[in-house]
């Protein structure tokens, strides 16, 4: 295994710029054009790049005026030369556009990452939330 | 890329014929010691090997007299030497004894998957099924 766990890294903080910002371009330039997408939200499986990138789009166009802030915790990266994984739990909280909090959210985020020409693309994410036991709805908070 | 696609396909047929026999411990040989686990059900994370087992044996127990059939569909791999993954559509069919059809659930799965002396070992699964967006409920079956 080769360390190349700063440039795995630089993918969390690359991700949660351009969520924040809301662009689109920005976030949609970290996947691969094959990328398959286990989303956490109502659709089993999104395949390729162009899918996807109507989601991102779909999602910002949502947010309205609203930032989005992303903090990843308990992060695991591993590292090969071809192909990378990284995982984490991700929280999403959302904030009025003069910084007042208005709502959070958690997921758990697993990546699968290649690298091309010198760079890491994310050629897999798979989020989702753990499912309660007794009413089958998504935890979104973990305790 | 190598071309390991076989080796690692071999992984379906082990994890399905551990899961039918109820055999935590062929199950467990699957997974690499330090495996992190995202799992469908009620937890946000399991941490290592021992932690994992305690749910394998805890499922297993629980199956009484059912077999479990399970299938892969729509699966994709991707390997390099080191590293590799596995996605797909995994569907969980309950049997009685005498091979009547009880119930079935769907999940989608993630295997990242390292190479440990020539044998793939599972270094973090994650399986869930997407959230509705209406009831926040799981949805256990793909139409």
């Amino acid at each position: 295994m080769v360390s190349s766990e700063r440039s795995v890294s630089d993918l969390f903080h690359l991700y949660a710029s351009a969520v924040r910002n809301r662009d689109a371009g920005a976030l949609m330039s970290l996947y691969h054009g094959t990328v398959r997408v286990f989303d956490a939200w109502g659709v089993w499986s999104y395949e390729g790049g162009p899918a996807w990138r109507k989601v991102v789009e779909q999602w910002f166009e949502s947010l309205g005026d609203e930032t989005l802030v992303v903090r990843f915790d308990d992060s695991q990266v591993v590292s090969g030369e071809e192909l990378a994984s990284a995982t984490a739990i991700v929280t999403y909280a959302a904030m009025t556009a003069e910084g007042a909090p208005l709502r959070s959210m958690q997921n758990r985020l697993t990546w699968l990452l290649a690298r091309e020409n010198g760079a890491w693309k994310i050629v897999h994410e798979h989020t989702s939330a753990p499912i309660g036991f007794d009413d089958m709805k998504a935890i979104l908070e973990r305790k």
